[in-house]
């Protein structure tokens, strides 16, 4: 099958000001090519304290889905802090191809970052 | 052979807004180092409807085609939908190597992203 | 384990214009997913002199850090210089996933870019 | 040895337009962690014409090397075209790593983006 259960992205970062109307954030975006459903737990880790890993989210078979960070709750209710940085793990019941991407429009002018993910092998 | 025939990107999106002279758009850009034209296959998934797989573009030997995804059309006429989150599927009947990047112009000031594809073992 | 010990940036570079209240820099972001700390020394390689090696960090047990090259001194108190294209390398002794980012500032509107980091097989 | 001999870029592009005092360039960013000079070959390769493969440059032992290619020549004194798509092919005589930047500074503010290379296995 195609893709991933398990995927890092080390560099993750809330930039605590907007400027227009586009709101500074990053997304994880999902694509599932398999036949079900994928259940997908995001994992936060910090420089000074504990990880948060009651994040979870789902993506349909033969779609994608664009997991906006500054938008997604915990089973507790609790946000991902903004303006701390943070990393990332991703894991996926089934398969799935993930990317990461920021949106920072802190300035007059927004900026964009884009990397794949780090697949692990299984 | 150099490249792969599958390739994934799961962070695809054709900002609505433009501003000066450049417009807003993504585009897919391969090279084919084989002595044989390829032809691709682009398919189009969504968070909340099936996908579209009807898009095909060609990349002769030993050439780069970077492929607008804002001018690209499917083979009923269809452009891909606008201020959507997608990802994308890039299928080659030959080897070739994927790269994608957007261009934002939504602010006074473009940004840019890019990333190499997600390579399909085959 | 999850990920690798070794790590290669090639483009790296710190812009010494900075405008706004945000300083241009890189960072390379560091997750450390076993149960040590990971003692990690980053060596910087230039176009026309010798690399400098004796640059240290720490990353705790499932704790992320985005390591500052702009802050990071080597035990000889020498800051990263400004303003010169280097490489980078990054050693570990666990495996860590690896990120590098720079921020540019230098003109009014900021710009960002972010890749994986090279990883080499042990 | 650490790296591969041949790498692959397909989203090559110089931008024709600069605003402020940063020119809009890319740069192909090697790193030879080997003990001898690396001699790099670089291919252009278009969409409508046949590529320009006359492009050497060098990078000595534990240096780096950001080759700009608004100001490479190759053999007869050729310029890389710009405001033309193009990728490029990175051989070298012993393994290097490769990544790949852009900077654009057609409009007021900059933007850059990044990617590693493709490597491609031996």
């Amino acid at each position: 099958m195609i893709g991933k259960q398990t995927w890092i992205i080390p560099d993750g970062f809330l930039q605590p000001n907007s400027k227009g109307d586009q709101i500074s954030h990053e997304a994880v975006c999902v694509l599932n090519l398999t036949e079900s459903s994928a259940v997908i737990n995001l994992t936060f880790y910090f420089e000074d304290r504990d990880p948060m890993d009651l994040f979870f989210s789902e993506c349909g078979p033969n779609r994608t889905h664009h997991i906006r960070l500054d938008k997604i709750t915990d089973q507790e209710g609790n946000l991902v802090p903004r303006n701390i940085p943070y990393a990332i793990k991703v894991e996926s019941n089934v398969p799935i191809i993930v990317q990461h991407s920021r949106l920072d429009t802190s300035q007059e002018a927004l900026a964009l970052f884009t990397t794949m993910a780090y697949a692990i092998e299984s």
